[in-house]
């Protein structure tokens, strides 16, 4: 992968059947469209995401909306967890069979409100790499400053389950 | 409270400096407005949210957005936890001090796809009610499936926080 200014985020990455994530997917024109890189190197590591929130993402006055922090917690999580399982099976990203993750479960703690104006910062670790399941801890950022910590456990997509959902949902 | 057909939701009755939440607050034009009522009496008692996602809040096809339903969970879960602070104190939701929460923390469990197309209820009860923190546990169900569970642990907001907060904020 390269780390110059031309390279990928992991959601580029995504096959066409997981992109439409309102949160991640780069094809939902009116989602979020996170973006996630990894930054730094050995134990230094981690997966880094910057989202500057809309004005009207407000919680009270002044502090960033909780749902809008558990949603790229959400999404940087799995996201994360699909690099660093390409990452385990020594595998580019851009290799098939897609190593895709769906979020088993998702908690967020608030440590303290998030002031709304300023760029956050997501940096994910995966602290638990398993065939099936992925544990991601991410810590939100806004100026250095810790506001929330959260963790996904991430769940691979087994196969034909997209096709399955999708053929019941038309 | 009146339970007829003019009954007012939690939300209506937020003051003011809470009303502009992303999820909740009904002056937020480009948010969720979600509204919270209470249905059934005695131990069958939960606050209901009936909420029908948009066609771009879709996670997977055919699946409704992880995200959306944090969402969802999160201020049903505070507003729940207001009306049962209000209930615990035998007072009415109109009488000051207001009492309103934020959250302190937010889990939810995705037990299966939450189908896309369809209206989601969201049926919650106050587990545990304490002076300045409220534990409400939240069913997602979609056609009386329960396809997500969530537990907030709500906070009290304290007197003068609001005011310190968005004085920061300007």
């Amino acid at each position: 992968m390269s780390r110059g200014s031309g390279r990928k985020a992991f959601q580029q990455y995504y096959p066409e059947s997981t992109r439409t994530c309102y949160g991640c997917g780069p094809d939902n024109a009116r989602g979020y469209r996170i973006r996630s890189f990894w930054e730094g190197e050995g134990d230094d590591r981690e997966a880094v995401c910057r989202f500057t929130p809309e004005p009207f993402h407000t919680a009270v006055p002044g502090a960033v909306y909780g749902g809008l922090i558990a949603s790229l917690v959400d999404c940087h999580g799995t996201g994360t967890a699909a690099a660093a399982a390409y990452r385990a099976a020594d595998r580019a990203m851009d290799t098939l069979p897609a190593l895709r993750f769906v979020t088993g479960s998702l908690t967020v703690r608030y440590r303290r409100p998030t002031p709304m104006g300023v760029e956050l910062v997501l940096r994910a670790r995966a602290v638990e790499v398993a065939e099936r399941k992925v544990r991601v801890a991410v810590r939100v950022l806004a100026e250095d400053v810790l506001t929330a910590e959260g963790e996904v456990l991430a769940v691979r997509i087994p196969e034909g389950w997209l096709e399955r959902l999708s053929a019941r949902g038309s």
